[in-house]
């Protein structure tokens, strides 16, 4: 989600909810965002530490922008702008709203300061709130939408703001830990099996009754060959099996631009592990700590997901049969609130909630994307759980990213840039230990390069049968 | 075309032709890729022009060692190398046949000479020959099928080393004639009109009853919605109205990748054209002439088509889409054979072919690509030709090139890389100017980088109806 | 001084200083980069504007590190260090002393925090008291040549924390203000004229009786011709009339590859330069201000410096030469004490020192780098006073940076790399208003690439007669 | 003497050579050029192996489109251009007279062709000649020092169009030979002495009597400290010695950005060499070649003669020094005209004349550079030759290329850039094996980049005393 890529931002369906229900998910959003913050140093929330990634100040700020300018600005006939610099500075990509500060050189604003930067948010929280409680019902119909969208993309931040700070910790030789979490004993995962699915017409995509992003629609109708899922993410030992049998030394499993690329950068592993001492570290959020083996394997690119694939005699699944493959597995998983913030193994008990960080309340109600269940039941051909689809990692698909058939995009600033990523890029399905759990949905459709590396990315494998 | 990208070669059917009919057409390839080298002076084949282009000795050289590599080192027992270091220098990407010359130098082998170089060719020819005239029919089953992926190997080919010739004059001042084609007068385009299709389950690929690449099978079912396709290309005019009416300077037109490209070559207009003196010039192998409105618009890369059918409030194209809308359309077309080496007005008469350059035989039967209808009838709602669909100009898909349903490697060398070059490019449909007419099919797949420019390309636009 | 380039940290001689003079001293120095620090949020310590750049915190640590590695840990026994990550992340290019973070990387650090980096200045101040205070004459006598050493270490980076930060505040669109510095009204610029000076053998260099690094040494002969130098530094409306006249668009007066800099980066100003509403404006350490036609132009590179001399129909003086016309010339100047941090109009009066910024003392005596005035009377041929050799602004010589005769490299960690930097960069003189008085000298030799255009450089011109 | 860098042409004195004099000596140089592009194949005229070489059509086509410009455009009324697009095409670096094609892309300018290039230069060599005939004294007067001038000039681009065919011929796999040498088989090297210069005031730089190029003058006083100079240049052996003490891996031999460069690029040995099965080899004109102990070490950059030097104890002399020293040297050594192509071992006997390849004429006496000793003979403290002073290979001196005291750039486009290269640049003393004999002097300063390798370069030493 990063978000120059992505924020595919525009809604398809406005929602009924009270001004109160509003406010009280609106605050609850925001404070997560800021408890997220509550271990970083001022220093940590200035520096970019690579294009892509932004700084922790700079999510503050834009997302805060983001409500100004389609909100305050929009629908606040009396609203006066915090900053008038800062729709120029906190601007990520619309075009249509004016000039904005180049991208690569978001670390280089040491001012405004963090302390501002928390007033600003501070200001246009009440602004906001003021907004919603003064809003008649028909003013309402129009703001609520927005700020539904509002929301979904504070949480698109938050964890950007989480994947952001691992990488600039990762560059750390003092190795800074974000937050000590409580240490999990690792239990053996559960065996890799294949789930069986029947081919045939199916239906996948948004049917637009509830919030989503444009992308995930219009729902429509495809056809799939018969294929099986493996049951869980590949594991850390899996992956150094591949490594072991010299997968990063073998042309023929790689991608033509995925060996050039592995080659040019002399890559040996994945992106945050080091060989120190005999044995292989992985950074954390919760420090450098040895790689564990029953842990899924993240923060792959798309071309080791594929090169591992291919090694395993298997191929990545397409999102649309992940998106059958999913329609019947548990929403529950390993997300933000946990507050683990790594993968965890297949075969520990399902995380507890940690107290404190959820976000998540009423308006976000579990939300399978679909009631319609169309023809998905007489496509699976047995009945088991397939774990891990949603949290603890994005799993590459091999689809790239493109429009659905039938897809419009909408109008104005929020429209205008629906399809304008889909180009180069893979899409990604389940969420990962850094989403919040109501942001996810089944037909949610995260997507980034195939050379992008600092999110939390595995591999989920696929077989046709 | 890019051999470094595409030769997606391994074949999927053995064909059945006797010795001779092979040996004929073998011949008339051959001599053909001779005769597209007779407008160079020796200066003209050693230099590659930019690192995706070759030089054309490389292409001689190169397609004649796919024979000799895949043929006579495999099936001629007693053969003997004409030069042993020319497996290192005159390999493309074949990881598993060992090292191999790093390609952006190409241009710096200035040895083996052009004289060498054609030496090399008639040494192999009469090898080949003497190889199909010695082989007994056990030995013909398995020699046949290589042959005939050798010679459209050497077709594609063909059509590269145009393109790179095109490419590399177009860099020098003094603007050079490859070959002063016959004066066409330019008739008026035929108006543009939308050719209807109803929307349904439909059949695209090849069945693999006559000669494919493996990436264009396994035929399989997918789903349309309805549509409806231009008439004919896109013409000059049309887009010097895009030019004119702001195209190259409005952000919301373009995809964000193709934006950041335009801005950071200042492009203001197609790859080979150029203001001077108050005009649009245009460098084709027939040197530096102005811009002809009525021709269709060609080396447009993926990212100005797609900005042009936005601001025509169309799309490009899928590439399934471009199949079921082709399948009745005559394959005749504006090819290689009709010596212009550019694209003409779709509202000229069906070119003549020139005489001599034909390497159309016997075994280039009119390839229909299935005769398998399946229920393409059924989709068609009107019943008027669709122009242009063969031959002219690649047509951009906005289907990214990835692997059918069902798709397997091949084994060994040839097969080793099928799926190596699926990722961030994009389908082309339907052959070019430069493509050989037999080379052609309805279910052929090219595809390049959506940054690429220097192929004949052009645009054809589609409407959800 | 950019450290990665200078740091000429070896010392030529011996002080005898009392213990107690020494402490005051250092307690001063390091005082006034305390005070320096004072106008900055802790962002600002953070980030690294540019790879020539480094984060204030970083010349902070640095500095102490100095102290920290040359005096503590080899001469005070029982030394603790503050912490052994610091030795690798804060060594700026000693090889000799093992492996350091690479500087281009300095601004990722977050971490250590500002006040940890404060904590561990106050650490080592303490410790290198105690040292002081604790060692008998002897042991004086080795370590007080190894703290005027640091000292002066800790003055030139107080020098490049401004011009860091200038740089810093430069890239920021809010244009913060560093400190609003007094308000001068500049008079008008005194007349330009030339000085004579007749030819003959001269001595230049320093003759090493009091502190100096050792490339200022040995003291030598040279020829020189006669010249006239120009009495006062360029002034900005000087260069707006080289610009209006086509300084930037006439080849003819640069240096090849100032031409072709010139030409990539798209410059027609110098550095700080905005062309804002019809006039041009001047970021300053005071925010961003009008261009004021007589204060002297700064931040020009070698190559406008050498261009506006061509221009002019002069040349820039050898440091011989400048250092021979500077021999009579009062040290006194604009220099960092004045707290004005930018240069002034020559035609303003000497300005006033500012309280309390100033680290002078009985240490830093008036030192004219020699008393040996060898032949200097009788090559001057007039005698009145030329203006802002001293302060202001460093003036760029044509001499590129080179070893004197009979230079010799001291030995070990300090002493190995004197002369690596001898290879292209070009040599600057007399001080600017951010050097600290007493760290300049008659002999000093300042360098930087002929590109380099952060630091206070400025234009002094000389001609042949 | 890379003509982009270099190329000092204008010229200081006029000469007074009868008109058949020139003719002879104009025939002869050309002729040379003729011979020396014997060797090659069509194809290796055309191609730039790198942006600092040329192909050697280019030199071909540039040194004739001097004679052209500067004698036949200005002093010959009724001359017609052989093609007026060339003075575009073949403009090296003078911007005075109009656009040029970007030096990057010669490579690509297949057209003209090799037989068109040689047709021009035939061309105008009978123009030329016309012209000479037909001036008469007056015009003579003017005419001959521009023709001198371009005698000169096309002299550099022979050594050019050697060092730059040796440049594309060793990145071919294939290991051309340009031409098989004789067989010389090497004697022992001379013992390496030291021979002494005592210190005091001398004079250096050219009188200006006979031909030179203007970076050569004013004659000019220095001031010299006591030196010794080795006998000979280092030996391959001696540098062997360097590299297995760990040379290539020691940062405090280095300069700084001598080391960066090495540590980016990698680097183990000099330009040329490469380590196959257990030995070192080296790419010379006549093909590869076992690595020659006795030879000079050859295709060193400055950095590499710097960091030997410093591991030696010694350093690398000052062009003053280098000048002083040559004086008394004989100006005979292994030039061009000897053939060879490749510095041979002190120990050989001088190289005798190969036929026919020698330009050598009347016209081209020994030229001292002065026969205005000085205080030369004082200076030299004993009287034993010092051997490989001229030719073998341009020795690496530490004196940054700056003007003399005194110089004044020519006027008009010949003297435009006489001093533009003077930034970044060292300067070589004393020719090379692929240099005119005739070209040479005492004074002759040839200059390049820190970084260059592709020349013959070379390592003297010296020291204090």
């Amino acid at each position: 989600m990063a978000e120059s890529l992505q924020e595919t931002v525009p809604i398809r369906r406005q929602e009924c909810l009270s001004s109160e229900e509003l406010i009280n998910t609106f605050k609850k959003v925001r404070y997560t965002t800021d408890q997220l913050c509550e271990p970083l140093s001022t220093e940590d929330f200035v520096v970019q530490s690579m294009p892509d990634a932004s700084p922790a100040k700079w999510h503050l700020a834009h997302s805060t922008w983001f409500f100004e300018t389609f909100l305050l600005m929009e629908h606040q006939p009396d609203y006066e702008r915090f900053n008038a610099n800062y729709s120029f500075l906190f601007n990520s990509y619309y075009n249509a709203l004016g000039e904005r500060h180049c991208r690569g050189r978001r670390g280089m604003l040491t001012r405004p300061t963090v302390r501002e930067t928390f007033a600003y948010r501070r200001y246009v929280n009440r602004q906001i709130i003021r907004l919603l409680e003064t809003s008649n019902l028909d003013k309402l119909q129009t703001v609520a939408p927005l700020l539904v969208l509002g929301i979904n993309h504070e949480q698109q931040h938050q964890e950007l703001l989480l994947t952001d700070i691992k990488h600039l910790f990762a560059m750390n030789p003092l190795r800074p830990v974000y937050r000590q979490s409580r240490v999990l004993t690792s239990r053996l995962p559960l065996p890799l099996q294949w789930k069986k699915f029947l081919g045939g017409p199916c239906c996948i995509g948004h049917d637009g009754k509830e919030f989503a992003f444009d992308n995930e629609g219009p729902r429509h109708e495809c056809f799939l060959r018969p294929f099986e899922i493996g049951s869980r993410l590949i594991t850390n030992e899996e992956y150094l099996t591949f490594m072991q049998d010299g997968g990063y030394d073998r042309a023929e499993l790689w991608l033509a631009d995925g060996w050039d690329l592995l080659k040019a950068n002399s890559t040996k592993a994945p992106a945050y592990w080091q060989y120190l001492d005999g044995q292989w570290l992985n950074m954390t959020l919760a420090g450098l700590r040895p790689v564990d083996p029953s842990e899924p394997v993240s923060h792959v690119n798309y071309f080791e997901a594929s090169a591992f694939a291919e090694w395993s005699s298997a191929r990545l699944p397409t999102e649309v049969e992940w998106e059958v493959a999913a329609f019947e597995q548990s929403r529950d998983g390993n997300f933000l609130e946990t507050g683990l913030y790594q993968p965890v193994s297949s075969g520990n008990p399902a995380p507890e909630k940690s107290v404190g960080t959820s976000s998540d309340s009423g308006m976000f109600k579990s939300s399978s994307g679909s009631n319609n269940r169309g023809n998905l039941d007489a496509l699976q051909s047995d009945d088991w759980p397939v774990a891990q689809m949603f949290g603890d990692l994005w799993e590459w698909t091999r689809s790239s990213y493109s429009a659905y058939p039938g897809y419009k995009a909408a109008a104005g600033a929020l429209g205008e840039y629906n399809g304008k990523f889909m180009c180069n890029q893979f899409v990604l399905r389940g969420g990962s230990c850094a989403t919040p759990r109501s942001h996810i949905r089944l037909t949610y459709r995260n997507f980034f390069p195939p050379t992008a590396s600092w999110q939390f990315t595995g591999i989920r494998l696929a077989r046709d049968v």
